[in-house]
């Protein structure tokens, strides 16, 4: 979908609100002309306000996106869109962050092994219009994760490579973690932090 | 699974009998122990002689890991299993291959999406036992693929990137393709051509 959407570009920029190296290497590596400004927002939510999981990561997604498109809106950069995403791991209800450590992390994987968890990600587009008005779209995409049967062998083994540390839900499906993923059912981009179909076909509806 | 795989193979080698570049990545970006040793299997298998896709994917699977595994069992190589694997694109009983021109490429994508599709890896395994016999586990592995809707303009645009033509079915999920595809049912690395999770599930049991 690469290519319509640059020629509806037509040469204006595309931002990325977040300092992800995650994000940024999915979109580096299908050439994706973008940019990052990374967010000044402060993650400070109280998840406890939020009625479902989903909204909390829209929410995230809103406050980045918009910090950045208030603050270029009357820069110098000839922008089209700021791309705005926040994802968490659900389950039971409950919202996975990134361990502090080891022993937090082994309790995660622990905890989401045996059964089915979700992958959220919040996505809010802040589109500039010709007219310099500025125009919200925001979804969130889920995808449903299934673990094999992890042994303790098998968790000590991934917690001791410490790739666990910086992953929400203590794994990275990208990496060493894709090992553990017995199956998923929806946009495996989502699961690694943005949801890619989603993010292009909205591109797509919207530029 | 990679810790507990690496200590039992206790320094035997893994043979992957494989020239596939996407197959090599997907072992060499975990820092999977692995040889190469490309197979002679010649794959002229008469698809119509299969009662399932699954089965010819399968066959040939077996083909490519028996004709290395015979080839270095009295070789000087210490080894402990061979990986063998086949990896097909199927919709309505039909085998998709790879495309070998920009029509051909066109007509695939043109047919694949709209309904769903299945991406079935075969995967040998031969096991070089204590005594020296040789062991066989075979088995497969299947993944749906939902394509979003794609226009006219967006096929156009993949096509133009020559990048379906040395690919099964098309389409590459693991780059530019990856935009294409609205949801998966199964493993990830099954449709990039190698079921990660299956393949350390099945080295974990037999090892």
């Amino acid at each position: 979908m690469l290519g319509p959407i640059v020629r509806r570009l037509g040469g204006r920029k595309v931002i990325l609100a977040s300092e992800s190296p995650r994000r940024r290497e999915i979109l580096q590596h299908i050439n994706f002309p973008f940019e990052v400004v990374p967010s000044k927002f402060e993650e400070t939510l109280d998840k406890s306000q939020f009625p479902e999981p989903y909204l909390y990561a829209v929410e995230n997604a809103k406050g980045k996106a918009w910090e950045v498109a208030k603050r270029i809106k009357d820069s110098e950069i000839v922008w089209r869109v700021v791309i705005g995403a926040d994802t968490i791991v659900v389950r039971d209800g409950i919202i996975y962050e990134k361990p502090k450590t080891q022993e937090k992390a082994r309790e995660m994987l622990r905890n989401l092994q045996g059964a089915a968890h979700t992958v959220v990600t919040g996505l809010v587009l802040i589109f500039q219009n010709d007219d310099q008005t500025l125009r919200e779209v925001k979804c969130h995409e889920t995808t449903h994760i299934e673990f094999s049967d992890l042994s303790d062998e098998i968790i000590e083994s991934y917690v001791e490579s410490n790739e666990p540390l910086d992953k929400a839900g203590a794994y990275g499906i990208q990496d060493l973690g894709g090992t553990l993923v017995k199956s998923i059912t929806g946009d495996y981009y989502n699961v690694v932090g943005l949801p890619l179909n989603r993010l292009c076909t909205e591109l797509l509806k919207n530029l």
